[in-house]
């Protein structure tokens, strides 16, 4: 049993009985809300990831809006890269933008050792301030090595990723040696976001999917690997999210999650039987049918359900972010459906 | 046997042994040959697609410089659209763009049918000039249904097809008119360039791996299925491409394809196990890799090959077109490589 025996978000990531489906969404907080937008301003969202009030309130505006059973802290993946001084942005409409992209051994020096501490005060801040706050887990996250790599070897988000598969394969001396670093800074901050209260984290490996399977576990897991088996270490659920992934399941289940993120591609039945029979799952409704009637979306919201077939490893999640012009009505009714759902859990008297 | 014994292309399209591994690159004539930058000029693509000199000068440019085994031909897959006066162009670096996107029952109007010898016969006349010039097979193409929709109703390049999935899920009637007129305008397409001499045909559903299979065999499947199966008739063989598709692969095939496209998500041994063993396969280096060092690149070419294990229906590709930054020294490299490597075709003595 969980330490926090009312919650089903923590009961379906270990995959133990319990009453109710857990929902959250990847990206509730923020521009699909109103009251987001009212609060927001129109600085950067590194500025309002420095503002222990703000990211409190942005994290716990979808909380009350919605009734889900997981908050997720209001930050980015790039956010221990950018306080350690990287030299990075995360620009409106286009991403985590770098100054100088990463490119040699030289480049290895930029990326000390993160101090949480001293460096995302203001992270661990927000955190305490939620954990006083939430009666329902807080999910700590970090980015995964490859996918944090990929922004700063690429200076922009990519659809290609040429640049970072040439480094992996051309020099994987220095491939390995940055997404090591880069496993230190999410070991690091994941580790001082748990001691703080998170309750479960989530390593966002977003754009692994890029990568074949071979490639996917010769350069991409090791690192992964090293911060989830630190994070298992501190005893809260792992859950391990990418995007296309369908052919990845079970190398990032192996890779140390306790929960699969699973993205609308592939039906969790289907998912299931690529992963451990103990492995929970988190998704998969696809996010680019939210703007369509409530009926087809009500349609889909079962058809996840189904799929799932009543294993007690499921978090009801999208299969990716919430997409800024959602009608925020639509997720409270997708919320209420979930709920509505009974499960049956596997082994239940 | 083919109509052109000495075509290690149409051989490997029909799996039938043949000496040599066939390659072509999607994208071969473009922006990556100085050759092609000297004689484009400025003008949009339409207008470089409208004239047939100019058309069949970048057609044959990539024939000179790298030796493969097809030519294809200069054009996009939105020409057809546009040439029935749509409203759309190509935006340099950005894609189609769509004046009036298609949201309505009204828009079917916008999409009469195609005739071919009226309104491309600019195509027409460069598939005349190639089929006098070249000695070995032309490549016909259209894009598929969905794929071409995603433009007309997204307006323009979408990661996430938004408004695509909504109208499949939401209006599935108008989704089937407009998928069916467009099937209509690519039949009309394909069989005006075969019976001016394309020796195959690709159908290009880039953007279907967005789709999960339940989606893309009720969305998508069907009018890719009925241009497929009408250029069957025409008796040239149907190469079926998209990127992301693994989970696709074998409702690509069962849609019509005589040769399936496969992207460098996974291997060749592991595609063929999810395709008819008398399907070819082509593909798939990832052309992400094309940067990389010399001995990189080698390795990877020889990892498609040996992946590929002799299967006689192998046509080595790209798993998507060739980056514009590429340098041509590489593919003409890539070229030897493929055409130096002796196949084992099954069941030859």
């Amino acid at each position: 049993m969980t330490a926090r025996p009312d919650s089903p978000f923590l009961a379906a990531c270990r995959s133990e009985p319990h009453d109710v489906t857990p929902v959250w969404f990847m990206r509730q907080a923020g521009r699909s809300l109103p009251e987001y937008r009212e609060v927001r301003g129109e600085g950067s969202i590194n500025d309002a990831i420095a503002n222990p009030d703000l990211a409190t309130e942005i994290t716990l505006q979808p909380i009350r809006r919605y009734g889900v059973d997981a908050a997720i802290l209001y930050s980015d993946i790039v956010t221990p890269a950018h306080a350690i001084g990287f030299g990075l942005d995360v620009v409106p409409g286009v991403g985590p933008v770098v100054e100088k992209p990463f490119s040699s051994s030289d480049d290895l020096r930029r990326l000390r050792p993160l101090d949480p501490e001293a460096d995302t005060p203001y992270v661990l801040e927000t955190i305490d301030n939620l954990v006083a706050e939430l009666d329902i887990p807080l999910i700590g996250f970090a980015g995964a090595p490859f996918t944090v790599a990929s922004y700063l070897v690429e200076g922009r988000p990519s659809r290609t990723y040429h640049r970072t598969k040439t480094m992996m394969k051309a020099t994987p001396d220095l491939w390995f040696a940055l997404t090591d670093r880069l496993a230190d800074l999410a070991i690091a901050s994941l580790e001082s976001q748990v001691a703080h209260g998170a309750e479960a984290i989530q390593l966002f490996d977003s754009w692994a999917g890029a990568l074949s399977v071979a490639d996917y576990e010769r350069y991409a897991m090791p690192a992964s690997a090293k911060v989830l088996d630190a994070i298992g270490a501190a005893g809260v659920p792992r859950i391990h999210f990418g995007v296309g992934t369908g052919e990845l399941l079970g190398s990032m289940a192996a890779a140390g999650a306790d929960v699969v993120g699973v993205d609308w591609r592939i039906p969790l039945d289907v998912a299931r039987t690529r992963v451990p029979a103990d492995r929970a799952l988190q998704g998969n409704l696809d996010p680019a049918i939210l703007g369509a009637p409530w009926e087809v979306v009500r349609d889909e919201v079962d058809a996840v359900l189904n799929a799932n077939a009543g294993h007690p490893g499921h978090i009801f999640n999208l299969g990716h972010g919430v997409p800024p012009d959602t009608d925020p009505t639509v997720l409270e009714r997708v919320v209420e459906r979930v709920h509505a759902h009974r499960t049956t859990p596997a082994g239940a008297s």
